[in-house]
């Protein structure tokens, strides 16, 4: 956890910086219209103290007023949750999120993160090294495999994949992600999952095991929205603005004509980021939205993880990095494919031999063997005649 | 059939010179390099001419000795089977055909045709209103699903449907064009096949009813080889520059990477001509070919009959002509339907009801009760648990 110092001129200015950005985020909305203006005129601390001795919009006096913790208090609160806040000047401040203001779409106060960001040394800043991967809700098993091959593959080769944490597209991505990452040994961030509720909140509930996971195995669940709030639905909108700004390259697995995913594609492009998206059946709904993306040359067509490093790297160097990622020799070293097997497993769900086969992008008959080693070890089990991960993994970050 | 002259001026100038394009045809390969060159400086009767008179390349000197028959001998021959050979200036000469010189893509001496080419008036001229659809002969249901539905759409919509008559896309695109043709009564040339081999011959055989169709609903299969000609291997890709050049569009519905069908895409382009790609799941091999002609900025991502008259029209033109096409009213008049299940069917393959239900785009219900109907007037018939097409509709264009 990094509490580097907000600003490299004076400790104490930067620790109320620090805590001004924190006290912002609880009483201004996201994408609040008036914040940029106000922090151009009066800083980021002088907006904080502003309120502080009653002035500042109404709307957000009437936040300030109601609320009944102070922010240096619940910054203790939650950093014994493992929530920590991380704002601009830390060495774990995503670069990418500078570019949001600049575009007019809002600045970002601080993220909430529960877990770890990469280190922004430049080289390993999601900016550079993280791709975001999303897309519908109810989308189809292709969607869902693409997605999870896409994510799987990514980690693999040293990429952070970041997402929305929902059904469908975003959970096969973190999934893949996580079957794909040498684990929570590796230094490396395998994804992150960026709320558009508080990150001690699970949404969707069900996803709770997930975020856990995400967390223990080295990642990242964050949000601009302090602990304890809700995911409200215009939330949602504010949130696919700091997946598109926090990645070098946003990547439509399947999406719906205007849906959330294609509204993150677009919000890459005012970012300038790089835009992929995956065809599908011209007979499926479900990639109605990629294609429109295409069409409308907002998006690259984009087909494999070759294809998605090539966009996002700086001209020519990603096709250097595409080795043979193909199959099982993606994962470094044979004793990590229980690892992975497992990874690919929900503790709620049940999964079938050939669902966890699938998601790992190993054989059948391999994951078969390797389940039921792992079931001797009681590191799974059956449930309603899938495969469910049992074991004392801790909740909150502790692995 | 026309027989208006080759040449405005001198009748008899014509008359010759359509001869000896004929005798060309018979004489010098498709796509001989040196043909361009000899036409310069002849002239087409100039070039047989010098042959009949001993000159001209050894290569060709050879066939011309070779030959059993006069080429006025042969026009007469085949005229019998409904065959004629058309030429520049003939008001059914395709006017695409005259731009694959300047694309250095070689000459066509002529067309030998059977049955009816649109009247090329300006407004019908396949170079206006005439689409390729071509693709895979290994495709998947999903490939052929789509050619049935394009080609269907466009022909419903007063639109030329140009394919290959091989298996998988190109029957697709031509039975598709017959079932959504309003029928022989039809001014409109529903679907042309363009053959690698004499138009006298079927190939694939088992196309040779499809042909037959096609030449009976007022359609026509066409070949710049003369009739008896094999179909060899090279032919084909000398074939597929003629579709790209006879039509204002070239669509490919799925393709392997290095395949004919690509190649046409690349004819298409190299004559200006619009190339349309149709995506399908990248898991998919049979889409390999259209993703990369799609990413390599060669074709434009198309979904559907919108998107190919769209892609097809002088700028903003199409979107005018695009109606409600969808379901069963793309046919006008519902005394139609029986003709367009029938179109749909074989007279050698059997079809299931859901088969013929999904090329037809009708109903599974609708379409048993017309079946039904049909196997009462004895023009459809069971065969091993499918329904085929009987009756006693002759070959070689008659209707």
């Amino acid at each position: 956890v990094s509490h580097s110092t907000a600003n490299a001129g004076d400790p104490e200015t930067a620790r109320e910086e620090r805590t001004a950005r924190a006290h912002l985020s609880r009483v201004v909305e996201p994408g609040d219209p008036g914040l940029s203006g106000e922090v151009a005129e009066h800083g980021w601390l002088g907006v904080a103290r502003r309120l502080w001795s009653g002035h500042g919009p109404p709307r957000w006096q009437a936040r300030h007023k109601a609320l009944t913790s102070s922010t240096a208090g619940l910054l203790r609160a939650v950093a014994k949750l493992g929530i920590h806040v991380t704002v601009p000047g830390d060495a774990t401040w995503p670069l990418g999120l500078d570019d949001l203001e600049a575009a007019d779409l809002g600045p970002v106060a601080c993220l909430w993160v529960r877990g770890r960001l990469p280190h922004a040394n430049g080289a390993a800043d999601l900016s550079r090294r993280g791709v975001a991967i999303v897309g519908a809700r109810a989308c189809s098993s292709y969607g869902q495999h693409v997605a999870t091959e896409l994510a799987c593959h990514l980690t693999a080769q040293g990429w952070t994949v970041v997402s929305g944490a929902a059904y469908g597209i975003d959970a096969g991505a973190h999934r893949g992600a996580l079957a794909g990452h040498p684990g929570a040994g590796d230094a490396r961030v395998a994804t992150v999952a960026v709320m558009a509720c508080g990150v001690d909140r699970a949404y969707p509930t069900a996803h709770a095991d997930l975020l856990d996971r995400i967390v223990a195995d080295g990642g990242a669940v964050i949000s601009e929205l302090p602990p304890g709030s809700a995911p409200q639905r215009w939330r949602f909108l504010q949130r696919n603005r700091v997946i598109a700004a926090l990645t070098a390259t946003t990547v439509v697995v399947e999406a719906a004509s205007r849906s959330g995913a294609a509204g993150t594609a677009r919000a890459a492009m005012a970012l300038s980021r790089h835009v992929g998206a995956v065809p599908g059946p011209v007979t499926a709904v479900t990639s109605v939205g990629c294609h429109e993306l295409i069409r409308d040359g907002i998006a690259t067509l984009v087909r494999d993880v070759g294809d998605v490093i090539e966009l996002s790297s700086p001209m020519g160097q990603g096709l250097l990095d595409v080795g043979p990622v193909d199959g099982p020799q993606a994962v470094p070293g044979a004793g990590l494919l229980p690892q992975r097997v497992v990874a690919c497993l929900s503790s709620i769900d049940g999964m079938s031999t050939a669902q966890v086969a699938l998601v790992a992008g190993l054989d059948v008959g391999h994951v078969r063997s390797i389940l039921l080693d792992l079931e001797h070890t009681a590191t799974v089990a059956r449930q309603d005649g899938g495969w469910i991960r049992v074991g004392r993994r801790g909740r909150l970050g502790t692995s």
